[in-house]
């Protein structure tokens, strides 16, 4: 055991100077993992009362002002996709471990699988994509528009300060059904720049990465490799609609047919997005390609630019920040007799949203509330639970949000610390002398104003005081 | 293969012929889910191509009309406890097996293992209770109302139509933290009676078992397991703050310390009860008990009575919709000096819910809607999608929920079909003679009424209209 016990403080020792000289956050978090894993072993070996009190690798527990700032996102992103007319489903965590086979190519070595206890073999879901397109082929289903925010699982490298996880929300919006071309697509490019927007996360912009496009035109339209990278000489690492436009003024590819389709697509999309005034933040780039095996069309991605914000004094590397694209095929892979749905969709990463909000939430100092309650109950004298009792049910019944402090004879002091300390505004104070007229007191926390209010006019003016909320 | 073949014939003649009979609908359950085990293990070993389009036993995918009326329930729920001041917090789906281990007693082995995959050994959250009691240890926290919704993950025996799955979610509230007695305990029990009145679940009463009241007097109080059993004596099928009155009265009884203790305990929370008004549904009940490990003190379980409800064909066997109680020693059991924090909390039994609720739609014949989508912009006539496309932008910028049909020139009858279809209130029709007017054509679709909206107008007046939505 000694041995183990001097390994254990020689890892301490690397974390420990790691930290001190401000090593890459990547490599301390590494090292700290593994001093974890080798103090739980030692703990689990000393005896059954030594927990080691951690969550697992990759994941964390969201605290209440963590919750605040996430709900804060989600809501933002749920608008959105209900703006845009979307259903909502959601499917268990766990599929059957061969649903997910096959899907994800070189990646599926990241999935979560579960222990055979006996029965069906099953996997953590990997992504919402597959397990939509079960759902669509299970249910027969051919046309929806749906969102799903859910929880997905990666057994990967994990850089929490990137806002790398192995469990992790992902938002995806998906549009599934035989269309006319391109106007899906386009929509859900304007959703990724409303929500964006609407987060204000600062600059950003959204880029087609040219390698699929390419792949397109070869793959699916049959268009020869040659022409393709023809194509491809005249991208520079941004470009437009002007681009488009000069392909297809050039003699060589307007003479051929499918050459001249595929940039049609293009242009198409190019088309709607100038109608969505969404252009500008639109690109292709050269330097990009996605992994997935399933896509099998337009494929993109938003990046966030450098944070322009001063106040943050380590600005977090971001990169991706949303993607999406098409793909037709993969429905087809799970109906008994190949038949195709064809899907367009876009997935919102959620975490890397939250490790800029909340940095940025730490850099203002804003104080973010964790309740929403409207008033505290409470009593400046002895002997009043059984009033403050009476008095917090009827606010709780008439859906006034309204707490009181867990005590028979609190002090008033303390009950006035606890609203500065959670930022509740109003104070309703119950006295032997206001029981006696019918009046309850109120206070306004902010400005410290005490008004006398009637026991039948507290509700109405407690809702008023508080409309703002 | 032929034998395999014969036996699922023969299997979907069992299933086929129970359904004929009207059978216990769990028996059925139980039969089709042999089936489709059997066609599942069939179809894997006849190729790649035929997948076994289902969900993990006793899991289930929920569509646009099931999520619609879950998150009625949700909201119903959220805001009880909002009301009652408590922040949220949230936690990895699965934690370190150890942390699990040996709070579960017998139930343990219904707890979902990870497969060692190398790396840590981790298992899925068996509930949200041990999960907070960890969170509670490792941050050092000591005092904290929070409320946590989030799927649990159990391998009991499926029994779905009466809302006990293996992937279910928990609707949990908790109170952390040092108090005087039965304060928070009592408020858990306002809590519980406030969701299910507001739900409209039906008649229902909210049990504490007498088992459980006697075990503390005897292990927590000292009460000799003979005083104890004396007052088990008196207890008759229901009773409350008369019962209590009555034992207390009793020389032997209050001769005895600690019994009056335990006894004044008792009364306590009745009294509580009895100012929040909602002592009439609650009872002690000697036939009940409930099994899991960590409860010290007060226990409880919300029961439905009989449905009332003459249009449900079926009637739902409900039974208990929620539960919680006191378990001052399981955070103790993390802390590495064991230093206890006292909790009372009560868990929400949110599926049996959702079977009540979806029961009832299903007779009620209610149209659900699934979107929330405001507006339909539509053309009567040809070559105006670039139209219908920057109108609909206008709309999303200014948070107008809107829609079109994904059609370059789409039927007028299809688009006032889709609106009948979904619910959606308005239609905003371009047309050509509207646009050199610089107006709109609205049309109500309830009434079938037409007016023309001057353009800067539009996004007003369907606000107006759709307010009440």
């Amino acid at each position: 055991m000694a041995a183990e016990e001097a390994a254990v403080r020689a890892q301490a020792e690397t974390v420990r100077r790691l930290k001190q000289d401000k090593a890459d956050p990547d490599e301390i978090a590494k090292e700290v993992s593994k001093l974890l894993e080798m103090k739980a072993q030692l703990g689990a070996d000393e005896g059954k009362h030594k927990f080691v009190l951690k969550t697992p690798k990759g994941t964390r527990d969201f605290g209440p002002r963590e919750m605040a700032i996430r709900e804060r996102a989600f809501k933002a992103i749920i608008s959105c996709f209900k703006r845009h007319g979307a259903e909502v489903i959601d499917t268990p965590v766990f599929e059957l471990k061969e649903t997910l086979t096959g899907k994800y190519g070189e990646d599926s070595k990241l999935i979560y699988d579960l222990k055979d206890q006996g029965g069906e073999l099953l996997s953590l879901r990997y992504d919402l994509t597959v397990p939509f397109a079960r759902y669509l082929a299970m249910n027969k289903i051919t046309n929806i528009k749906r969102y799903h925010i859910a929880k997905v699982y990666r057994r990967d490298n994990p850089a929490m300060t990137r806002g790398r996880y192995r469990e992790f929300y992902q938002c995806d919006f998906d549009i599934a059904g035989q269309f006319d071309p391109m106007i899906p697509d386009a929509e859900c490019l304007k959703i990724v720049h409303e929500i964006l927007s609407d987060l204000q996360l600062g600059d950003f912009v959204i880029k087609m990465p040219w390698e699929e496009v390419r792949s397109e035109m070869v793959g699916e339209k049959g268009l020869s490799p040659e022409a393709a990278d023809r194509i491809g000489e005249y991208v520079q690492l941004h470009g437009g609609l002007d681009l488009i436009e000069r392909l297809l003024q050039d003699p060589k590819l307007s003479q051929n047919k499918l050459a001249k389709e595929g940039l049609g697509d293009m242009k198409l999309l190019f088309e709607y997005l100038t109608l969505f005034g969404i252009t500008g933040k639109i690109s292709f780039d050269l330097s990009l390609a996605r992994g997935l095996d399933y896509y099998t069309g337009v494929i993109f991605e938003a990046v966030l630019l450098q944070q322009e914000n001063e106040h943050v004094e380590e600005p977090v590397s971001v990169g991706s920040v949303a993607g999406g694209g098409r793909y037709d095929g993969l429905v087809g892979m799970f109906d008994p007799k190949g038949r195709k749905v064809p899907c367009v969709g876009v997935s919102i990463g959620i975490e890397r949203i939250f490790s800029i909000l909340e940095q940025r939430l730490e850099a203002s100092e804003e104080k973010v509330r964790t309740t929403e309650t409207q008033v505290l109950v409470a009593s400046a004298q002895k002997k009043l639970l059984e009033e403050r009792l009476k008095l917090i049910s009827e606010l709780w019944d008439a859906g006034i949000k309204a707490e009181m402090l867990y005590k028979k004879n609190p002090k008033l002091l303390n009950q006035l610390q606890y609203c500065e300390d959670t930022g509740i505004p109003l104070v309703a104070i119950v006295g032997e002398q206001e029981l006696k007229d019918g009046v309850v007191k109120l206070r306004i926390v902010a400005t410290r104003e005490e008004v006398n209010v009637r026991r039948e006019s507290l509700v109405e003016e407690i809702r008023i005081r508080t409309s703002q909320c």
